[in-house]
Order: structure tokens, then C-alpha cells, then sequence
């Protein structure tokens, strides 16, 4: 079913040469959706971090490299143009705005599925990797599995908290807080950490200090943190750094959890000094290269306080949906900058030299 | 209150040398309860290896060495024979069988208390360490402390249960796994890991799988195991260890949780090669010697399949009555032998050449 | 995808005239498998008190009344003989055992759904009610829905546990008691009591203590129950009934949950008598006739109790795993006795004389 | 221990005839502190309608009626100005702000306590009821169970959330609702209810949504409900009620949580009507007269939707600290009139006329 004539191709970005930072901007057939699938025409897509990654991975690095020709992207935003068979139960309209996320199908019978860990699907595809992703003016979609955007939200709002968002709710949720907790994010400030600040302290009413490196107390307040410790100030000095961060934690015994979302070893080994007794750290930041052991993960220690070290991958189906509506309710505010499809190798480029503020969007419309 | 005349002074045993190999029997004065405590006359103390960590910890080891003087012991069960004031609301009566555990005294008001986390209390005092402990005849204990020892439970059984046993029980309480789950305890034939199999298997309705070195399977079976594994046949090949424990979990993806009894770090490293989706290692045996970070403990393989790392000092007080009835319906039996008071060191010099089997335990009465 | 020549016509039962107890054996077009449901030969099919109301349910009853021409039916265990496209994914084989329950086909991503309460789907459709069910020869069935039934199980015995079984053990699941509390199951030696007692005390650690009519403690025990209670020795003496069950629970206190299996008003009114502070009722019976408020749920009494009533439909598809799982491995027996396919009428007419003993199945094979 | 001299007698307000509303101001002796006890110099004391249930209970009513002589009072707040023995871990020190709310002792060691069910204490005692209560200038309490009053709360603010403060903080605890999940409090403009909705909406992240009878829309969002309903706009039509509240709710399917803060048979009997699959309804309010069951309250609908009601009757001390916390930050309003001691039956009298706005608190001082 289609309200419109569909293309029969439209405009995508490729990977043409994996491996190496390079795209192309071409013409690819635009597909009909077959059984449970809908066709999404893409409005706007963010620009994240991954999407470098899965265009720059080599054979050696962790996973395999994308293939040539890749489509990329999995942050996509865009209304519903056709609905393929066995798709009507899902109550979804033509002209429905849907999101793509970075799990863009995920089997739904497996153990993981049914027990509610979508980012562990043993059948899954991501967006942008494992299938033709949100670079591109249309897109399939399972019609189960697409996020339903709620009225009040903008596409390119909606756009970038398809990952981070949606990833930082997921680990708040099993942060293991009560309302009232106090909860620490490290990298407070940075594109996971400061949405991690707003749906904490806004949405779920814990109360968040962040840590980060920098004079970002302004910033980290305007996000809902109560208290802001600035890292570079300390040097190497854990000791210190852990006993101010403790001060402001209830009877100065630590914070009930801490998520990490500094991809950096140091912040693992630091986060256990800020928990207190029964804590939790949220391991959510993936460092890169070889992977390292979080350095102060020691039995004793760990056993000693009954603290609890947890990774959460990203967001399952429900987690969008809770974290889109809280996004569209105002728990969240997000610095977005819109640019057309040709920018993206610039965007990739000014995004590795540290130099973007708030999250980049790209504009798909033509 | 006291239904018979009190001694005046009682038998002991004492690290007269702490940080060396030694313990003298002395006679000490028999104390009178305060407020909120009662006397208990003891029967029947169990050794456990952290009697003799206690006794031989140095300066400069973890945690401060024991004071000259010091009467050892955290595995006692007796009578109580003296009630002190304010101990009517407890509904204890002269010759109530209890026992005295690791914990000997907690504040019961401060956050880990409230949260019933025992072991983190701030105030808690340790028995034979930081308090007279149950190497001796009579001990004072809180009247809402002591653990009540069910009518079929005999001394001799109970006391090995107040440390290893409610231990492991709270590990197994908090390992997330479900009825019907598969659960891996390494060391599963050891002082505490065949406990677990047992607790486990008929307690809890897990699946036990057991791990240990040597030729065990006879004896992990008969404690519950479905599966053993002798690690020692696999030498240094962790991955095929690791391929032949998860292919005997359902679907061959790993088991719901590990419990490591073992105080190996090596046994830490593999422990997470065992686990799925979600799963939680949790750490109950201390390794010796300086703290070693979990060598897999990394970020990204915690992240992507979402697992847990969780620490378990000791069980509190309801794990404690819990853990006792279940001992006392036959879910656990538990091999002791039983000796008297002055062959504690010898029994000590046979534990750390691994000569024992089972439990050892010192009659009390004379 | 097929091995074999499929039929084209097969032999089903009918409710030819609903609202009327009666049935005729007719024959039926045998369909083919569309995207994402495989065809099933049936071999066994259980037979339900549920079967038999759909059947005689007129207008004005609870539920609209079932369509003529419905084929009946929900408890059915067969091979999978097609598949129809989209099911490559799930893994299954032709010639692979699969149960097919109560929730015939849930949409998978409703509210309910993602909450894991397949029950409350607010799409699914009900076997043998809302689409043609398992007193068939073939039937249609989603392949990420059917219910994989473990290799060690007979089909006779799969069937009936498909409905009941993991009715009981869904209810046990929300119980809230802990491995060693005491849950009690009224109507204990019936038809989803002693499915319930077995797995309780078998399956899941705890102390089950059983209620009923008439003499069955050797049946209890034998069902696991260590504790049993012949409610007609006490007529209305409600008030000795739950002094008597009280005194076998921990402290005199009363159990942890109550498991109503009992379709009886009086059942559930006596059950908040037996739960302890903190406990929990779960509603699983339904009592016949016009609705009647439980009469004893009344605020004051919950409240200074701290006591929970929770209803539980049925189980979703991870449960119908985890009971088959419990089945297969013996933690459960139940008594079937295999009939033809003509003699479903005679079977209702004894269900509802309560002359049978344990469950009945229907050999679908000829 | 003592900062000054303490007098010998003080003044308090007994019940002198209970069983009638009647009240004497009278000069007691003023007690010294045992061992684990505290004195404390009341301040404030809020006025409770309990105190009122507590002083007019006859023979035949629930619960026994008060001793001729009680003192009574809940909702104390002031300063310790002696320690009795046994008192020295808790950190407290003279001059100590603390609170003394309705379980004014709990024994802390039986079954409830060691759940964290304070409120079903086998052995506590009832401030204003069992025990000489908070309408005096200086009362017992022990030195463990005392809530610590935030700097930053006035007595007088302090006073009355000791008593609904808690209580409704407690209930919202264990309602099962998310963060953004629809929560709706019955009564949500009255004494509870206001108090219920400040603390979910701004403390748990709740979404609330408020009923009550008149034209309260404006206070109800002051205290952050997202929707109003004035019941008396519906007469008995319930349905048309439950539709448009449901309206408001996600998909139209009902609140996760209703929490029932009016004392009212008809409000607990339309709870269920709001609430939505697997949600749950908090018993909170205790409707007067005769117990009479919640009238909806049927297994059928129970099971269907997998509904769960569930009473809570007062905060634990761990919630205590928490509410007072949350209140201390800025979370609660709450509007509150001081009157002298002498005006207590005034008081009662206008809180029966319902003339009264906020809570009332008498000062003690003098």
C-alpha cells in the first residue's frame, strides 16, 4: 500500500572503500517492502561517532570490516510511504513518523529478545552496518520495530536521540538508583554524558554530579547536575578527586551508581572510588583500541562494598519509546545543527578533531 | 538472668603473637551481658581459613593485624546461659541454641545496615578479629544478633554453616539466575563451592554445573551437580574449557550465573568465558596476595553482552535464619569432623597443606 | 517448504451449534503455511474445562460466544510439516516438535506484549476460540510463537501441560516468595493445584502446603506438599482452618503467597486469611457465574498487612519454555489418559461428572 | 548525658476520657533516658486525624481503645537533650534535630523487620497510642529510630511529613510504576493526596494525574498533576468517568498505578477502572465504619488483566530519611498553620468540619 508514486531510485551515501574514510554519494534502487517490512522516506539522519567507526574498520580491528558499498547511518527520521504485507496490526498510517535506531531488526524469539535485551539479539542486523542504513533518502524497516516519533518532537530532534539517548536511558534504567540516589556521570558533558545528566535528573529524579574535563560547571548545571567536578584540575590525583566527589555523595559514602560514558580506561578505573556500598558502575563508553581490563575491578574490592559492575548496550523497543516521550515532553534539550548530505565527511572530520557542539543532523530531504 | 551459677573464668583460645603461627590456651575472665546482649556458653566453633588470615596478618598486609591477645573464631554455636537487660523483646529463653557468625555485632542503623547489607555496616564489629571471638567457651553476643540454630540442626553441623554456609547462600540469593537456570560454581568441590551445589541445586532449584581441579565428578554429583568439568585436563586451553562448559547450557550460550568460590584470579579471568547474555559473575572467593584486577573484566565485552560483575561479602541476618533452615530440612549436608580445642594449630597446618576433607570443628565443652 | 505431500483435506472437531454442548467430526480444508507460520500435524491434543466453556458460551455471557463451525481446542503438540516464507530465522526444522497453547498468536509488540504479558496482548487471538484450534489434524501456527517441546517429552504428556502447566507456573513466577518460603495452593490436589504443588516444590525451592476437599494428603505429598489440609473436615470454621494452616508456617505467621487454584469464591475469600504480612494472593481460578469481589479484600486488612492480590492469566512464551524445560527434566508427573478423537463428547460429559482422574488427551493421529 | 539541666516536669496534652473527644493540659514527670534512648525536647507537633481516631476509639471499634491518661501526638520534630547508655554509635549529637512519627520503636528483629516492614512490627509501638506520644515538650525515643531532620526543613515544615509525608512517599515506592508512567492519586488535592503528587511528579518522575471532588484543577497542577478529573461532575456515572481518565493515559489503556489516598469505599471501587494491564492499585486511605471489601475487587478481572492491589501502611525508616530529604530539597510544598498547644480540640474540631487548609502543628515550646 502507498499513497504516493515511490521513485524507483533515490540518493544514498556509500562506504565505498571500507577501511578507509571515504564516501560517495550515489543513486541506489529504492526497494518495495515485503512481508512485515514498511518503506521509510528518511527526512533527516544524525551523524554519530559509530558510523566512523564502521566505515574506518579494518580486518584486525574488533568485528568485521563493512562491506563495500555500505549504506551507513542508524540515528534516521521519516514518515512511512508503504507498508509491505502482514503489516496491518501494527495500527500504523501512511505519513507516520517512525525512527530507526542502531539495532534496525532484531528476531524477537530468541532468548535475548524475549528477555528484553534487543542489543543482544542473536539474529539481529544493525542499521548502517549489517543492512542498508539511514544515509539514504528510503529505507526499510521492520513495521514492529520502528520507533514511533511522538507529535511535539522534530524529526531532526528526534533524529540523534535514536542512539544516544535511547543508549543513556537504557543505562540509567538498570543504574539500580532509587529516586532521591545520587548518580555520577563521567564524561558528564560530553554528547552520551549530558543527555545522561537530563533524563536523570529531569526525567527520573536522581540527583546527578558530573564529571568532566574542563570549566563545564555551567553547562553540567544547565543539564540538571547539582555538582560538577572538573578532572583536569586533579592531575593524576585519584585519591583527591574520589574524596571531593565523595563529600557531596549522602553521608560522604559515595554516589549509588556511576555511568560511565567516557570511552577511556582511566574513568573505569576511577568510577569504582565514587560508589558507595552496593553501588552499581554503568559501563557504557567503549574505550578504543585493545581492549583493557577496568584496572580496579579486584575481587576484594569489589566483594568488600557488594558493588556491582554492569554493561548496557543499547536501548530495547520500549526504552525508545520511554526516552522519545520523555525527550518530547521537554525532560530533554538537545543542541542539534542541521547540514546537507555532502557534509558528512566534514562533519566526521570536525567531529574527530573535537571541534562539534551538540550533535550533528543531516538533512535527507533532497 | 541466668538459670546457673556462672563461671568466673572460662578457657580460651588466644593469638598471643599475631603475625606469626600461634595460639596459646589460656584462661580468661567470663564476662557479664550488658544491656541488649546475652552469654552464650559455647559447644562447638568451627575453623575456618580466615581465622588463620587473622591471625598471621601483618602491618602492611590488608586491613590492620590482629591486637596480642586476641581470642579467634566466628563460627560458634552454644547455649545462652545469661541474659543482660533490655533482651525480653526477643523472645529468647535460657538454653536457646544459637550461633554466632562472622558479623558478631552490626549498628542496624546505618545506610548498608538499612539496606541489609550486613557486611558493609560502618560500625560492625568481626568476630575473633575486632571481637572476642568463639574460641573460647563463653562469648557475649547481641541478644538480636545470634542466629537461632533450628531444633534438628546439631551443634557440630551448624557451626561450619554460620560462615561458609550463609556465604555462599547469599551469593546464590543475589546471582540473578531464575529456577530452571543453568548456574556454574568454580571450585564447585571446595570448602564453600560445595555448598553452593547444594544450596543451589535443592534449595533454590538451579542447575549446577561444578568446576574444580581433579577427578571430582563422583562428588560434585552427589552434591547437586548435573555437570562437572575437571579443569586441570584443559591446561592452559581456556577456550576450549569454555566451549565445552557452555555447550551444556541451554543453547549453548552460557549459564544465567557464576558463582566463583575459588580464590584464584586465574578463576576470575575464566569465570566471564562462561557467562551469557546478561548473566552475573559473582565474587565470593578473596584471592591471596595483592589485588589483582579481573584480567577479562573489559568494558566492551561487559557492554556487549550486557553482563554483571557483582561482589557478596556475607550473608546478613535473614540470609543467616534462611540459610539455617534450609541446613536443617537436609537441602545440605556438610562432612565434619570434630576435635578438640587444642588441635587447633595442627588443624590449621593440615588446611594449608589441603589435607582436609570437609569441615573442621572444635568441641567447646571442656 | 515441505517433505512430504501435505493433504488437502483433514479431519477436525467442530462446535457446530455454540452455546449448545455439541461437537460433530467433520472435514476441513487443510490450509498452507502464509509468511511466518508453519503448518503443524497435530498428534496430541490435551482437553480443558476452558474447551467446554468456549463451546457452550451463549450471548450474554462473559466473552461473545464462539462462531459456528469453530474447531476447538488448545493445548496441541505436533511436527512441523511447512513452513511458509519470512520463518527461516527461527531455526526450526520440519519434522521439529512444537506446542501450540492457549495464545494461539500475539502481535508481539503491543504494550502488553513488550511487557512480557502475552496474555493481555491486545491483538492476540485465542486457540480454538478466536482462530481454529488444535482438535485438528493440521493447523497453522506463527513459527516464532509455537512452543519447541524438549526431545525427553512425549507428546501426551507435552499436551496438557501447555495449558495448566504453564498457567501454574506463570502464577508461581509473580508469587513473590523467595527459594525456602511457604506458598500455599488451594484446591491443591486438582487439576492445576498439583501442577502447581510439584512445581513449586520441585521446580522452585519453596515449602508448598496444600488445601483441598476429601482425603488426599498421600496425593499432596506425593505432589511435593509438606503439609495438607481436608477443608471439609472444617465447615465453615474458617476461623480454625487458618489457625491450623498458620501453625505450620514460619512463625505461625502464615505463608508467603497463596496460589487460588480454585475456581470457588469461598477459596478466595478464605485465601487472605492464610497469607502473612507482606504476602501475596495470586488469583488463577476463575469462579463461575456472575462476578463476586473477593469478600475479604477489604482496605484496612491489606493495608496493615502489607498484603498484595495479584491476578495471573496465563503464561507468556518464555514461561511455556521454562515449564516444558521443568517437564522434561522430571521436576513434574502428571497421569494422561489417551483417547480417540471421537470421544470428546463422552469426556466433557465425565469432566464436568468430576469423574476423571488426571488429564485427558486426544490422539489427533487418525 | 546532658548539654543542660533538664526539668523535672513538663506540660502535655492527655486524652483523659477516651472513647469521648476530650483533652486535658497537664504537668507530667519528665523521664531520663534509658539505655538506647534519646530525649527529645518537642518543638512542633503536627495534628493528625488519626490522633483523632486514637483518642474517641470505644470497646468495639478496631483496635482497643487509648488508656485514660494517654499522651498523644505523632508528628513531632525536635531537639535531643539527653542520651541515655548505649546510644554513643549512632553519631548523634545533643542538639540533634530528629523526628518521632507514628511507629514510634520497632524491635528490629522480628520477620516484618527484617523485611523493612516497619509498620508490621511484631513488637513496635504506636506514638500517641501505645506509647506516651509527641503532644508533649519532652518525650523517649530511641536513639536507632529517631529521623534526622535536613538543616535546611523548618520543625514545623518537618512536623506534618512525618506522618503523610512518609506514608505516601512509601506507597508511591511500591506502586511498580517507571519513571514516565501515568500515575493517579484518588483524593489527589487532600491532606495524602497533595502530598502524593508533589512527591511523584517531582521526585520519581511520575506523570500524575489527580482526582478529587470541586474545582481543584488549579492546586492539583501547583502540585504537578499533568490532568485534574472533579469527580462530582460524574454523579454515579463511573463509566463515562473511567473513560475520559483513561483518555488521558498512554494508548488510552489506564495508569500503571493508582494510589487511593481517599478514605472512601467508592473510590477504592472505582481504582480499578483506571488501571491498565499488569498495573497496580495502592491501598492508602482506611475508609471508616465496618471493613467492606473493595467491590471490584473480582479474580476474573484481577486475572484478565493481570491487575495487583496492594496495601502499604507506613514508611520505614529508610523512607523516612528519604521523604525528609526529598522534602528538604525543595520537592514538597506543603502549607502549614501554627497554634499554640491550647488549641488542639479547636483543631479537631475544624479538621472534622473540614474547615481546614494544610496541616496543622501545634508549637510545644511553651
Amino acid at each position: 500500500m502507498s499513497a504516493q508514486p515511490l521513485p524507483s531510485r533515490h540518493t544514498a551515501i556509500i562506504y565505498d572503500n571500507p577501511g578507509t574514510p571515504s564516501v560517495q554519494i550515489v543513486t541506489v534502487d529504492t526497494p518495495r517492502p515485503g512481508p512485515g517490512d514498511v518503506l521509510v522516506r528518511i527526512k533527516h539522519s544524525g551523524v554519530c561517532h559509530s558510523d566512523w567507526g564502521v566505515m574506518t574498520r579494518r580486518q584486525g580491528d574488533v568485528g568485521p570490516p563493512a562491506q563495500a558499498g555500505q549504506i551507513g547511518g542508524h540515528e534516521g527520521v521519516g514518515e512511512i510511504v508503504a507498508f509491505g504485507s502482514e503489516t496491518e496490526q501494527t495500527g500504523l498510517k501512511l505519513g507516520d513518523r517512525v525512527g530507526i535506531k542502531w539495532m534496525a531488526r532484531i528476531c524477537g524469539h530468541c532468548l535475548p529478545c524475549m528477555a528484553g535485551r534487543d542489543g543482544c539479539c542473536l539474529n539481529g542486523t544493525i542499521s548502517g552496518y549489517g543492512s542498508p542504513g539511514t544515509f539514504q533518502q528510503y529505507v526499510l524497516a521492520p513495521a514492529t520495530y520502528v520507533t514511533p516519533i511522538p507529535d511535539s518532537l522534530a524529526n531532526e530532534v528526534a533524529a540523534p536521540m535514536l542512539c544516544g539517548g535511547i543508549t543513556v536511558y537504557a543505562a540509567l534504567r538498570k543504574c539500580g538508583a532509587k529516586p532521591g540516589d545520587a548518580v555520577i556521570v563521567t564524561g558528564g558533558t560530553g554528547g552520551l554524558g549530558h543527555l545522561a545528566l537530563q533524563f536523570g535528573a529531569r526525567g527520573m529524579g536522581f540527583r546527578m554530579i558530573a564529571l568532566d574535563y574542563g570549566d563545564k560547571k555551567p553547562f553540567a548545571e544547565e543539564c540538571g547536575a547539582e555538582h560538577y567536578f572538573d578532572v583536569s584540575r586533579y592531575g593524576s590525583d585519584a585519591v583527591q578527586l574520589a574524596a571531593d566527589v565523595k563529600r557531596v555523595t549522602p553521608q560522604g559514602l559515595g554516589a549509588s551508581a556511576v555511568i560511565v560514558c567516557t570511552a577511556s580506561n582511566d574513568a573505569y578505573a576511577a568510577a569504582l572510588d565514587f560508589v558507595r556500598f552496593g553501588g552499581t558502575v554503568v559501563c557504557v563508553g567503549v574505550p578504543e583500541g585493545a581492549p583493557v581490563a577496568i584496572a580496579t575491578a579486584e575481587p576484594a574490592r569489589l566483594i568488600n562494598q557488594e558493588i556491582c559492575i554492569r554493561g548496557s548496550v543499547v536501548g530495547n523497543r520500549m526504552d525508545a519509546i520511554e526516552a522519545m516521550e520523555m525527550v518530547a515532553r521537554g525532560v530533554v534539550q538537545v543542541q542539534v545543527t542541521v547540514q546537507p548530505m555532502s557534509s558528512l565527511m566534514d562533519i566526521f572530520d570536525r567531529m574527530n578533531k573535537r571541534q562539534l557542539q551538540g550533535r550533528m543532523v543531516l538533512d535527507m530531504s533532497d
